[in-house]
């Protein structure tokens, strides 16, 4: 069994960026610029926000935080994402969800210039994944295939299973495996609560992607031998014994589950860790197609 | 086994557009306006749009035909559609595909305003359509799912296999019927020519969705018994003992493939004549949204 290390490949490509964005810098004199806009308090959401502007500054990437108080209305907000999306200095923007109960995410995610959009969540960028046109792919499906990728594992034939449909996960990771691209072109099933017997499908997968928030859900007898394990699962559950009392676990039941895999991605530590690589990749991108 | 009538069902449809839209009027003296622009002279697009103009002034929808010679330029047409994105009169704008070589097909479709893309192409379209949202489904892929519900056939935690993994049908057709809604939540599989044996999946198929435009290429031993077969094939093929010498044939083996099915569509008259019902449908829809 191979543990698929998040955590290094997240690191390899933080390397990687450092140098491109370095590079960029030397023929440019500019460097990509994300701007992170977070409304109230919520401590998880401040957590993530530190981490990405870390990861930025870690990189080279030019990154502020803009911390908006709880009360802001829909409407100050629009003028925020307004204000960057005419801000050549800005080529990401990123409004860190959930938002306050009285702003409209739908509204808000749709107010993002598309082109800035590097979160992908926009309507626009996820019907241009969906039909194969290169864009932002957001960020979490984005690391399931490129940990894939770096792992050398081709989902080329394979019978690929994913767990959950949500539109964050699921739904997107299926478009993007099921293309007739490089890592990709694999056969998709999406299996979700709707199943009579789950397992009658996850028993199927090659390639299982568990993305629908249940820990430790997928049981070593739900899998076949030497199957590839991707955990999206990100649960937080109590446990006495840590300092916190809590502790983070995946979707798959990590000890049952990696005795049968051939790969498998632990929690913490496996897709995790890609999402804030991807996302900086991303803002990258933007960088190069268009703040040059 | 029992036959779907996708001709029936349309003409269903039609009947019940016709009362609406003659409703519409009456409460606002407006009726629904269609613009549909054709460019050359492909003879089989030619058809297509003479059906729907047809099915237009059937129900009541004010329809023009925008006829433009083959050598059109892009923006020529760009400006034709920005002229009907900015009439009022005209609630949906269909560019008739495929379009002669000089014309980039992908800069045509997203020129259409989003709330006028009644054939559900343009990207913003599609990636509502992901999330769940209300707007246009584009045609095909809608006319299948209505198909389903007509026929009182749930989807609700069924296997449905979908073989062809297209941006107009598979793709979308997935998307719709995996969602957490009626007449969906299906565990849905895309199967499609990197499967080593194809068969696995479509045998697995409570509901076959056969999308890949291949004709007869669903044979009776790659099903199982009881199975709903929803043939969106139309392949024209050479018969030299019809008129025409051809015949149009569906992705299905009809012949075999109905003796074990427990519902099946024919080719023609199963998902064809509901491309036609959809579009209507969207028109009515768009008026109501943005015409009234």
């Amino acid at each position: 069994m191979i543990l698929i290390d998040g955590k290094k490949v997240s690191a390899d490509i933080k390397a990687e960026l450092k140098i491109e964005i370095e590079e960029l810098r030397l023929k440019t004199g500019k460097v990509p610029g994300l701007v992170v806009i977070i409304v109230g308090d919520n401590p998880a959401s401040e957590v993530y926000v530190r981490n990405k502007h870390k990861s930025c500054v870690e990189v080279g990437i030019n990154s502020i935080v803009v911390e908006m108080p709880a009360e802001t209305t829909q409407e100050q907000l629009l003028e925020q994402v307004k204000y960057f999306n005419e801000n050549p200095d800005f080529h990401g923007i990123l409004v860190q969800l959930p938002l306050p109960k009285q702003i409209n995410e739908d509204v808000i995610i749709r107010a993002i210039d598309p082109i800035k959009d590097v979160d992908g969540f926009h309507p626009t960028t996820v019907g241009e994944m969906v039909t194969g046109n290169p864009t932002y792919v957001s960020c979490t499906p984005a690391g399931v295939v490129e940990l894939l990728a770096r792992y050398d594992i081709d989902p080329a034939g394979k019978h690929v299973v994913i767990v959950g449909r949500s539109n964050i996960v699921g739904k997107p990771a299926a478009l993007l495996l099921m293309q007739k691209k490089k890592f990709a072109n694999a056969i998709v099933t999406v299996c979700h609560s709707a199943a009579k017997d789950i397992s009658v499908y996850t028993k199927q997968a090659d390639i299982l992607v568990a993305a629908m928030g249940v820990p430790g859900f997928i049981k070593k007898e739900m899998v076949k031998e030497g199957v590839v394990v991707i955990d999206v699962g990100t649960n937080r559950i109590y446990d006495p014994t840590t300092k916190s009392g809590t502790r983070l676990v995946g979707d798959v039941d990590f000890e049952g589950v990696s005795q049968v895999a051939s790969y498998i991605t632990p929690v913490p530590g496996g897709v995790g860790p890609m999402t804030i690589a991807m996302l900086l990749k991303n803002t990258v991108k933007a960088f190069k197609e268009h703040g040059m």
